[in-house]
């Protein structure tokens, strides 16, 4: 067996790029915000950070940019200006391959940044720092980053069956036991959609990003929460997940990547709990999540989760560590 | 957009060794061969060469091998000594962590190499060259190697709504016109699964590989075909998959990955043709498929694929090329 192998099969390029183009919640909302918000655009300079096929830069040229610069440090960038040139904006939008970190922009400042960074679990190997670079080298005073607001958020499901499948599944392989992996495998969030009816509990707000404002260092985080059960059920795992908004905006504006919202690629990070917590309606389970980035590769994301429940028909506290890479 | 990123989610490695094994196709034919074939075990020293989870040895070392010693160079080794020790077998069985190339076997010789190498495509990312190394190095005399037959198949297929899907999906993108990435999409083979009524013409059987006596640079070569259309229709693409053989059992065993079998983890590999062949039943496409491992990195593939059709309704003659990386 080679994990190395079947593990990169998504590395064929092409069609993630196409995968991300069809998450219309994704791709229609960033044209929404430029579109129906040309007031942002209109004669302004605009950074495009990670500008892949260039869309985001197609759409602020088409709202009357003055001149946008995409950069990208893939490939993709030579496909990008090749198409930039296709619909005629060469004039308009300039592409840059390299990166962000390394590039030579030709202007001192820009007036507004625009970029798609966001990663699995908002922050897994994201692009969030790059986009925080950009702002503190070029940004104007008065610019503005686009999305300028992320949030993270918590909830609480029953999942039995994958949990079954996912988990228990070691305990007998083919004859072997393996319930050794288990642990292991506890280990790794899962990106996958989750079904709004598996939902236990209310959604906790964990952690706001004022993106304009913040430091980098404040993608490393601990944040309390209480989850409180809505209905006399099982809590197979938590699940977080992530909202972007566009606050500059003439009505705000922004997407979901909720269990309750249309799904996207981004789908749901779900963290498996060691124990099944059998809760009432009205309990709670509380506890508090720190998100760091890997010491060793801070695209990785490293979470502690710290939670109880002191609830009629279950007590428990616990401490499970889950790596994001 | 950030193509590093989300490519790489199927590096939640514990994931990927639990749908190898949830492949039964593959799995079950590995146990079939091993517990139906004592005979080629029983008092055998064997090598296990990417033993993963260890699988692969375990069922040899219940099928009452001497002793076998499993190779696996990726993290899942600490795991596969733990079951090793879980299950009972650590007088038999010894994980060495490492690569094949540069391990340290405590025996001279070997009975029996058994590998699951195969990648998409057979060679995409593949150890066979592993495989051979280990063969050459320390396999006995009359040792057998397992599997030790594997052939590579072609066919065409009408495949209209997906080609468009995939391919023509870039003629426009949210209004932009981003046709020239069609030409790069097109070069990147597909891997996914074919439905067998798709299939227009014969399957060209294009190479065998005798596993037990092959050199390394077998696994590059060109190879004509001749693909008679059963019925009259499209070609919109042709269809690679692999068979693999372990002609040393008792009663041939072994697995296709074919669009006629049951699906495996492999699926088949599509490679877009340019134009839409018309073609005729009775009628042929002809052609040479040169496959070679790539010069910068080994474990990318380069195909070149030359066709051409002279029928009733459609001539054409073609030469393109692919790359899987």
């Amino acid at each position: 067996m080679h994990f190395q192998t079947r593990s990169e099969k998504f590395s064929l390029t092409i069609f993630i790029f196409q995968e991300m183009l069809k998450d219309t919640v994704r791709t229609r909302t960033y044209q929404n915000v430029i579109y129906q918000n040309t007031f942002l655009f209109k004669n302004k300079v605009v950074l495009d950070v990670g500008a892949g096929t260039g869309i985001l830069s197609l759409f602020c040229a088409k709202a009357g940019a003055k001149h946008v610069y995409a950069v990208e440090c893939s490939h993709m960038a030579d496909m990008a200006k090749e198409i930039v040139e296709a619909n005629g904006f060469s004039n308009v939008i300039t592409v840059l391959k390299g990166k962000v970190e390394e590039i030579m922009l030709p202007v001192a400042q820009v007036d507004v940044i625009i970029s798609e960074w966001m990663g699995y679990f908002l922050l897994f190997e994201n692009m969030l720092n790059t986009v925080l670079y950009a702002r503190d080298k070029w940004l104007i005073n008065d610019g503005i980053v686009l999305p300028d607001r992320a949030s993270l958020y918590l909830t609480a499901i029953e999942d039995a069956d994958y949990k079954e499948d996912k988990i228990e599944f070691w305990n007998n392989i083919y004859g072997f036991n393996m319930s050794c992996i288990k642990k292991q495998s506890m280990m790794e969030p899962l990106v996958d959609t989750v079904d709004q009816k598996q939902i236990v509990t209310n959604c906790q707000l964990l952690k706001t990003m004022d993106i304009p404002k913040m430091a980098p260092g404040d993608a490393s985080f601990t944040a309390p929460f209480k989850l409180v059960a809505k209905r006399n059920d099982y809590i197979h795992a938590l699940v977080a997940y992530f909202d972007v908004s566009f606050m500059k905006c003439h009505k705000l504006t922004g997407f979901s990547t909720g269990p309750r919202s249309r799904a996207t690629h981004w789908k749901q990070t779900v963290l498996y709990l060691e124990d099944v917590l059998t809760i009432c309606e009205g309990e709670a389970v509380v506890g508090s999540m720190m998100v760091v980035p890997n010491k060793k590769n801070p695209r990785d994301v490293d979470i502690m989760l710290k939670y109880s429940l002191n609830g009629q028909r279950c007590q428990l506290s616990k401490t499970q560590h889950y790596k994001m890479r």
